[in-house]
């Protein structure tokens, strides 16, 4: 049966319903119908009178008794099939034209859907160039092709399926927060600190300074670019909320030609007032994952199980498993050793004291089991100046994680941050950067408090659940190597 | 009565209690304690047996027989009172420091609270310079005093209330645009289009290049800018999942040193397919407006009352009425009949074909009864090329709507957007942006369908429902004129 719900909704925004009734439409027909998403339209279990369904056509197929239409609007990755008597035909009717029907919606005799639409009418209400639109009929086109077209590629099933993805995880995140007492602040975009050096920055010019010499008169009076991390505001704030998160753009002017970086891409960041210990910040780490994807798998199972059979295969077991079992900590000393212990040979030999490359991320997420392993304790000089020092030796290591996923890499960072004054006071002046974060050094004078906090990259968390190789396919508009649109 | 949940959340993030047992506390008290935040403690019915609060104190009173303390950690407008016996001050123990209190919830003797805290140990995590600390105890500082610390005005009550409004806020647009299935898509940050000329761009170099000429080698290979808004390409998605909304930051390269603009803002934008009158969108406007203004009421009635009661006290009745009734509509052109008929003189002479000057908002809003005000049907001339023609004389009126609103001016703006190739094509013709424009004609090639849309501005939102004057005062970090950590 149709909720309630979904027919309220659809009666809420149905207002134009009467101007739909175009001339195709017998005078007879012309009663309010309800207008249903493919989604609500798919839902309902039993007939649910007259509806009007509007979207996309997805296939035709005409045979001499009925018509055949799949019908989709973006709200769900299934198509509603419409069956129409073939005088309803007509030479717009094509793939990818967008269409009104009106009918009735029905029992389906077919296994693969529970109802479909009769239709008493077809309005087509924008026809589609076939020979120049890029997609086809029947053809599943490989990533890099529908890569090429920016603005139509989100008509795709893997696109369209992404992106509804995308947007519940959005949600989900959101809500995690949310349910766990954090405030949601906006940290600023354009700013003049580069919080911790974390590579190339994007300057900020207004476009008619940009023609001259960028050297004088700056639009905010100092040099100002791009955010990298918006950390160190949230740690202002967490000294009056406790618990604050942000979610939205970061950037680096790194060549993102690659299929592992972009310019832009999202961030999570979060940050905890009254935490004492590092395991602390990685429990909060390892719910909001765990939480995220359950909540993305239970509200988009269809969207989540085209990837998990036709682009990444073995991915779902593997999560399944990873979301039933703790996360596996291992301290960077550990590591160390694993990694001097391995069977093979790398070509940056490990060494204590040397950051971790990618290549020793992978064997390490191998020899745990291929599941998210969770580093701590790296040493003191790898690492920002803002990172807690853990005191187990002069400057040794400082208390920092990393959680390292399979086929990724780093999926998140985090540390406690050092919150006593004359530690950060003497580090920010060995690194001559005393005057420049006054007002962070300020933080430390007003009752302040052991704290830490995290940052996960969305599009590798979206890449590692979904198992997609190239960060490109999980934004909604890839900019290279084609931004027609950019 | 303390919420079971409240209470399991609480025991999640307890892993560390143990290690809050300082020296202050004797050892047979050391039984493990339920941390609870400020909101959870305030929200306990009864007693709740022992607990652990944190946070930072707000107001300490001594007295001959009992010691005083109000705790707050963020979690709500309202402090926690701490009762304690005398012995357990200590000279640390001051305004703006912070601390851990254990002890028993009991139920308070006073009526502006159900419970207090009655402390068995209070330790001091972290002390406060109090002399060069900028809040003082008992003060209502003015907000353009606090505006001078912006990495510590959050700790002020109005600042407290306004990012947890903010917050609320956020979470309601989300939440509003999810139960009526949009998707929610991130538009680019970075764009070479400027959308619709709506003023000047912020553009954007890496840091190297900035200090060469710009003329040659740009990043992205064209030039680019921070976005001013994300609707071309909500458009495109908009033609795959019929509904969608983003919800992100926007930029303008304007003197935002006024107490009315911002450099950096956040807008909400919307489009929607299938729609074929002006009113489908002012219909979503108005339930995005209600829905959103009567969640955050509803969840953050404290903090909202704060600026009812002390920032602009005749807004809540105002507000209540507004949300009751539906919005009025007028159209360009009896907005212009209006402004002709009025008893007073405008700087800016009412004419039909001149754009509304803040002048004319004013006195329209007025004449209205200080109620929104939908004004519809914009001269053709005015507005962008994207702006659906109405076709009630050669190129006169388009579909436009503004949202006015009292006290703000525009806080929303809208159109149906032209959906026709022909019209489109020799518009941009005659404008010159045929070629700049390929991919948006594009989109009316292939499935084309009636669709609009509408933005609105967030902190414009905040200030409305809030009655705040200066936009400054409701983003969390304002950089004109105080910019310590720009």
């Amino acid at each position: 049966m149709l909720g309630a719900r979904g027919v309220l909704r659809a009666l809420r925004y149905c207002s134009s319903s009467s101007s739909s009734s175009s001339s195709s439409v017998p005078r007879e027909q012309r009663v309010p119908a309800v207008r249903l998403r493919v989604r609500e339209a798919l839902g309902a279990r039993e007939a649910a009178g007259e509806v009007k369904v509007q979207g996309w056509v997805r296939s035709v197929r005409s045979q001499k008794e009925v018509l055949f239409l799949h019908i989709n609007d973006g709200s769900s990755l299934e198509s509603l099939q419409v069956v129409a008597d073939p005088s309803l035909q007509n030479r717009d009717l094509t793939f990818g034209s967008a269409v009104e029907v009106q009918g009735k919606l029905v029992k389906s005799p077919h296994k693969m859907q529970n109802v479909e639409l009769q239709a008493g009418a077809i309005r087509v209400v924008g026809p589609c160039d076939t020979l120049s639109f890029p997609l086809k009929l029947k053809e599943r086109h490989p990533l890099e092709y529908i890569r090429q077209f920016p603005h139509l590629r989100c008509r795709s099933n893997v696109l369209g399926a992404l992106l509804r993805i995308r947007s519940e995880a959005t949600a989900a995140i959101h809500s995690f927060f949310q349910d766990n007492g954090f405030v949601h602040i906006h940290t600023p975009i354009i700013t003049s600190n580069d919080c911790e050096g974390a590579g190339e920055l994007f300057q900020i010019e207004t476009s008619h300074e940009a023609k001259e010499s960028a050297e004088k008169n700056h639009f905010f009076g100092v040099p100002t670019f791009l955010t990298v991390s918006g950390q160190l505001h949230l740690e202002a704030m967490a000294g009056a909320f406790t618990r604050v998160f942000t979610f939205g753009p970061t950037f680096r002017a790194e060549n993102s030609q690659s299929r592992r970086h972009l310019a832009e891409f999202y961030m999570v960041e979060a940050e905890l007032s009254f935490t004492e210990s590092l395991q602390d910040i990685m429990q909060v780490m390892e719910d909001l994952f765990k939480t995220a994807t359950s909540s993305v798998f239970s509200k988009c199972p269809r969207d989540v199980e085209l990837f998990h059979k036709y682009v990444a295969p073995a991915q779902k077991g593997r999560l399944e498993q990873v979301l039933k079992n703790k996360f596996v900590t291992i301290s960077y000393n550990e590591a160390v050793e694993i990694l001097k212990q391995a069977p093979q040979t790398f070509t940056f030999k490990p060494e204590w004291g040397c950051d971790l490359q990618t290549e020793h991320e992978k064997y390490l997420v191998k020899h745990c089991g291929e599941v998210p392993v969770f580093v701590i304790n790296y040493p003191y000089d790898l690492k920002p100046f803002y990172m807690r020092d853990n005191e187990d030796g002069p400057q040794r290591t400082v208390a920092a994680v990393d959680l390292l996923v399979p086929g990724i890499g780093e999926l998140c960072g985090g540390s406690l941050r050092e919150e006593r004054l004359p530690f950060l006071e003497s580090r920010l002046q060995r690194l001559g950067l005393g005057d420049a974060y006054q007002w962070y050094l300020d933080l430390r004078k007003f009752g302040s408090v052991p704290h830490g906090g995290f940052g996960m990259g969305f599009e590798r968390y979206l890449q590692y659940i979904l198992g997609v190789d190239n960060i490109k396919d999980v934004i909604p508009f890839p900019r290279f190597p084609h931004s027609c649109l950019l």
